[in-house]
């Protein structure tokens, strides 16, 4: 499945348990779409946070973060990666 | 070590052996600043790479992109992950 790199902005002051809170919430409605959130990192200081995943759509991606009450500023597939 | 996620912009038209050919000149070289350039991932459409590092400080990532011929347009201590 192609992969993704989402970005959230104006996270600034999210914590860990924040961002795990997050991701969690993400990962419970996943199937729903056939996303596989793999990874994500945080710099609460910026306020962004970068979410790695595979999906069958960017589309996808973004229905399942709104779901999940977070939608993404910008969705950007990643075919190349090393 | 901290994480660092450097972003790259204008790299519209990346190819795959682009994106390998700029991380193996990161990691050619980046032993001179204990660096270690984990992955990096290219959106060729939008022209935007994002680079996921550890590194002492987000000063000696930007020297060995500097130096290997691809500054950053951003750096961001992401000291939370999932």
């Amino acid at each position: 499945m192609p992969q993704f790199m989402d970005v959230h902005h104006n996270m600034a002051g999210l914590t860990e348990e924040g961002l795990k809170a997050a991701h969690d919430a993400d990962l419970a409605i996943q199937g729903d779409e056939n996303v596989i959130f793999k990874q994500a990192w945080a710099d609460p200081e910026a306020g962004v946070v970068y979410c790695l995943s595979e999906a069958p759509s960017q589309e996808a991606v973004q229905r399942i973060h709104e779901r999940a009450g977070h939608p993404a500023d910008e969705i950007h597939a990643v075919p190349f990666a090393v």
